[in-house]
């Protein structure tokens, strides 16, 4: 669309990659905010324990941004990745479930400074709608998603409410247009038509760390 | 230890294996529960789409799990999977922080079905310890976290209250002697010396669908 817009490839880009972009985005948050200028990939890889070749390849797959004998310009680079990301025109996010974890979601002080931006909860408790998150996000009664999602321009939908709503809950979203759905409720679902569903399954981080404590006792 | 634990190899197994066995697990449950008995890799591969190349190499690295012809025995290779990621005697873990977020993780009801047991709650507010989240989790000072740390044994502390608190609250963790922490705030912490850190960051999940949003836009 503008000039300054890396192509984007027609391959399809794996999840692992976009999610090493994520975490290289990461680095460049922290190197600008420590006012780096420029770092070469063996230098980034070094810092934040990556592999610079894969660094190199990833990164050329959206275009040259390295520089020989320089590396990346941070500034530069931190700013494709976020385009490329499609955070460079703000992310308008719509909350499923003002419970516990929705309205910990919605108040997420991480979302904010990322282009990321909560702009409504919704459920089906008559108390709880009309009320606001503890950070000021209005919550919505569900029944109006299609109408709400619109006047609020939402893009992507997480899922935050028990698991048995969870697919009901999949289903409005589409209907409404959302195309993209983060789901937090466990349990196997299957993505609406048309839709993008990625599932954070916490259990997945916990199991990780229960292996290293049971690697870590068989060293002692 | 006891006979039927699987060997547990002395090099170093790369976090990205053991999310994938923690993937291999999920799917396991989904078969068993849908009383399928053997699976080939290839066939696991397909229905759950991952590589079935990638399947043999990760379970072989752990030991004969498969048999020629039949492929794999879904409760075996199940029971195997969770004694690999010490999930067998159960996992009891602290959460500190009883906000949105920590009473949220109390009550997630994803864990109990895993093998974990949330048995604490911690904070420092006055008005929340002694009280309990929904699901039953007694809230405790969070100066307390040694003593109810032993007398719960609890293997896995999990960060859940403001980034502000969270580094603090490791070396709270650290000092106690649990050595895995679980961290939900957002930033980057320093892993108190013989802890494995691990954290959450939510917003490289919401990048990859922004990024599959305006990949979307592209072949529009």
């Amino acid at each position: 669309m503008s000039e300054a817009r890396p192509r984007v490839q027609t391959e399809p880009v794996s999840e692992l990659t976009t999610n090493r972009l994520s975490v290289y985005l990461r680095c460049l948050n922290v190197l600008d905010a420590a006012e780096v200028r420029t770092i070469s990939s063996q230098a980034l890889a070094e810092q934040f324990h990556l592999n610079a070749a894969q660094i190199r390849k990833d990164l050329a797959y959206f275009g040259e941004f390295g520089v020989r004998g320089i590396g990346y310009y941070v500034k530069e680079l931190r700013r494709h990745l976020r385009q490329i990301l499609g955070l460079d025109r703000g992310v308008r996010i719509g909350i499923l479930g003002a419970g516990n974890l929705g309205l910990a979601l919605a108040d997420y002080p991480g979302f904010r400074e990322d282009g990321f931006a909560i702009v409504a909860l919704f459920d089906t408790l008559k108390d709880k709608i009309g009320r606001r998150s503890r950070g000021g996000v209005q919550i919505y009664d569900i029944r109006d998603f299609k109408k709400i999602g619109r006047r609020e321009a939402i893009r992507i939908a997480v899922i935050a409410g028990p698991a048995g709503a969870a697919q009901a809950a999949m289903n409005t979203v589409a209907a409404a247009g959302v195309r993209a759905i983060l789901n937090f409720s466990p349990g196997t679902f299957k993505a609406p038509r048309g839709t993008k569903l990625k599932s954070m399954d916490l259990t997945v981080s916990l199991e990780s760390l229960s292996f290293f404590l049971v690697q870590g006792e068989a060293d002692e």
